[in-house]
């Protein structure tokens, strides 16, 4: 008989009181007004360590969702991704008040130089004993190309292009720059490294260039944990190249769909399926008793706020819905892509006509998601039904009210889904890398491993 | 009767093994080899805070030391500021351990993308409660601008005036995109921030560009505390102009000097003498008795490196001291700089003739600084000399043997200070900048202040 899947659980925030839910940072018992304390991080992390989550992943954006009305008006007001705090300084405060929760945050790497940005996720891996992940993105916001003095960003495509060039150069300083018996602190005989096996990196792409030893020692993971979510057919390279936790989206028959395509295009690059863990983004509602959770749902939609869901899928489209007659079908063709992605990213919306009042109505919390709503038994009967019946991994567990959506999860969900031998009882030891997938670094089969010393000619020892 | 001049201690530390003092990291009881694990931060934190030290400033570099010789063997070997990982990422777990340290770091500003920059700032300030200070240098080191792709960094004054034009800009994304009343946190009226009292940044200037409104909101100091170290005259303008807490270098009759001419810079610009604190670097070594410091003194040698020391002062000065013969006067042109800068920063050296001889026999602790040794009593009265006699108003304690080199200050000296009445017993609540100086924002004399709304055209309500 063979052990039934296990299910992970990834916890979604942002560095912000409105991440993708809006509205219910005005809920009376919301705690996210308080993300400027250091406090609301620390406790935040330790609940999430007492239900035994995989991660916390705060995601980021570094731009204002300003398209809906060619503003940000709404964005401000409602507090839509806006004011936004930096997500890896985080990470610190949440490792120091747990022991094994992981600890994921988006960082864009357009607009970072990359020995700089590989330093500070060395430095958060090192802090953290190795529990740190990087969700990889490369931006969707003119408005934050604009920020960083530029007149827009580069098209989708060549964004992944020139990703693929950051990886390249962080592999290199990652894995290839230190050989694991590089520092051997020996105080007798007054070395601290050993420069023979510390390598030059070198690196002439086409959008960057290096010429450097790495600044940091390795840290436990080396390359962190690498999240990604790729929809497009050129981001679904992407992840299977590089990404090692996979954030999908879509109703079952679709999702089922992506992993299996996702999971081809990395086989074909040599590497397997147990190298990728899938999450599926859900909003959950546990009670009790169905009708507790059906009333916490009913209080809920009284203070989210459908307009900031559609602001928001406004500037992640760049489509300005408030240009629209509200009871008109959207049907010109540079919406087309709209319904389209709607139609992936909710489970009850196919052959349905849609208008901005349509829209709205879909958007009960805040957001597009359908919240999942019912007893332990009952959520854990659907969320089974995602492992087993669509091949998912686990859940990004979206924020609605904090802290309680993650309490009634810790305190209701995670006891049902232990008795039924789904959810781990206890943590496994030892780094992120390790918990999620058996080892502390990536694969040999991992494109990362190219860059690592011997294997290619990466560098050159500094000293003979 | 006034009262007496009272003295400010800023632990002077980096994120690695080997800061200034070289080789010490080889000393049985220095615990620096743990600086990749929260709780060394932690706990020097909370020694500090024990001391009521004002601040704990983490220093940085982000290229090799790799003059000497043409290559980074002896600075890896020696681990002369490398490995090196990055200090802001240390700043959260020490305010979570602390509840009055101040917390600075070096930031160099030359590769950062300048919102991204003060967005980390910002969270930091929150994050701490405003406990922050940034160190602001443009870099020296060649390898630090191939590392980030370029063949070399800017020549120095160029170097100055892009960081005048980041100033310009972080001023504007600090004080004057967001109005204090902005943001409201209504939930009944559901309104987190009045978009009309947001202003749009709009920066085009010699070095960068921003079209944005600032992600963060404001923060207790908006800007961070500005430390800053410049030493050539277009340092000393730069400092006149941003900083608030200066470090100076030499003897005592050219600090005097110099903090008169930058005071008097400062006031050419509006500024007052009550703005700028100024901090000499000191290497301090207290013991009960005399006979007990000169001893420490004395093992602490055995473990230093001057070597190591004079690899570092290659770096910093460019010249590569393994190439000269160790026994013949250093008088070739090029090092004419050598030389004067080697007679600025020690307080012994007028008229000596230098050798790479005589400089290593100057570096007993692995740095260029003459440790002042002794008992409580007079390590304070010498501190005292420098504090009336001179006119700074605090101390750089560079790291030797940690922690025992704060501990010995914490147990010994700040006593010996206090009941001379020259030390606080306690902290003043409040942000640091109204510790140091009696208010949380910068003063209307500040050239930050002219980026303020109202002051000037900075920008426009982002509604009507």
């Amino acid at each position: 008989m063979s052990e039934p899947r296990q299910i992970l659980f990834n916890a979604v925030h942002m560095n912000c009181i409105g991440d993708i839910a809006h509205g219910l940072w005005t809920h009376p018992r919301d705690e996210s007004s308080r993300y400027t304390d250091l406090t609301y991080w620390s406790e935040l992390a330790q609940t999430l360590e007492r239900g035994r989550f995989d991660t916390l992943f705060l995601a980021d954006i570094i731009g204002a969702n300003d398209v809906w009305q060619g503003r940000p008006d709404m964005a401000l007001r409602e507090g839509i991704q806006h004011p936004i705090n930096d997500p890896l300084l985080l990470v610190p405060v949440m490792a120091a008040s747990t022991r094994h929760l992981g600890l994921a945050a988006t960082v864009n790497l357009s607009y970072e130089v990359p020995h700089l940005f590989a330093r500070r996720l060395t430095t958060l891996d090192h802090l953290t004993g190795g529990r740190v992940a990087w969700n990889v993105v490369t931006g969707f916001l003119d408005s934050a190309a604009r920020a960083a003095g530029l007149d827009q960003q580069l098209a989708h495509d060549a964004r992944y292009d020139r990703a693929d060039d950051f990886m390249a150069l962080s592999y290199k300083l990652w894995e290839g720059s230190w050989e694991d018996d590089a520092v051997v602190r020996d105080r007798a005989a007054r070395v601290y490294t050993q420069p023979g096996k510390v390598h030059r990196v070198r690196h002439d792409g086409p959008h960057y260039r290096a010429d450097t030893i790495f600044l940091s020692e390795p840290s436990p993971q080396r390359t962190p944990v690498l999240f990604q979510a790729g929809a497009s057919g050129r981001g679904k390279d992407f992840a299977a190249r590089h990404a090692e936790c996979i954030f999908v989206a879509g109703n079952k028959e679709q999702v089922a769909q992506t992993v299996r395509d996702i999971t081809a295009r990395a086989q074909q690059l040599g590497r397997r399926r147990e190298d990728l863990k899938f999450f599926v983004g859900l909003v959950v509602i546990v009670g009790e008793t169905e009708a507790q959770a059906r009333e916490r749902l009913e209080e809920y939609r009284r203070y989210a706020s459908p307009e900031a869901g559609l602001a928001h899928f406004s500037a992640q489209t760049g489509i300005d819905f408030s240009r629209f007659d509200p009871d008109l079908p959207i049907t010109n063709p540079d919406t087309q892509a709209v319904k389209s992605f709607l139609e992936s990213v909710t489970t009850q919306s196919q052959g349905k006509t849609w208008t901005v009042r349509t829209l709205l109505d879909q958007m009960t919390l805040g957001c597009r998601n359908v919240p999942v709503v019912g007893t332990p038994a009952q959520v854990a009967d659907e969320l089974v039904a995602w492992v087993d019946g669509v091949g998912v991994n686990g859940f990004n567990l979206i924020r609605t009210v904090v802290p309680e959506c993650f309490t009634d999860v810790v305190d209701l969900l995670v006891p049902e889904l232990q008795r039924r031998g789904r959810y781990k009882r206890e943590y496994t030891p030892g780094t992120l890398r390790a918990k999620l997938f058996g080892h502390d670094r990536l694969p040999e089969r991992h494109i990362a491993a190219t860059y690592r010393p011997g294997v290619q000619a990466s560098g050159e020892a500094v000293a003979a």
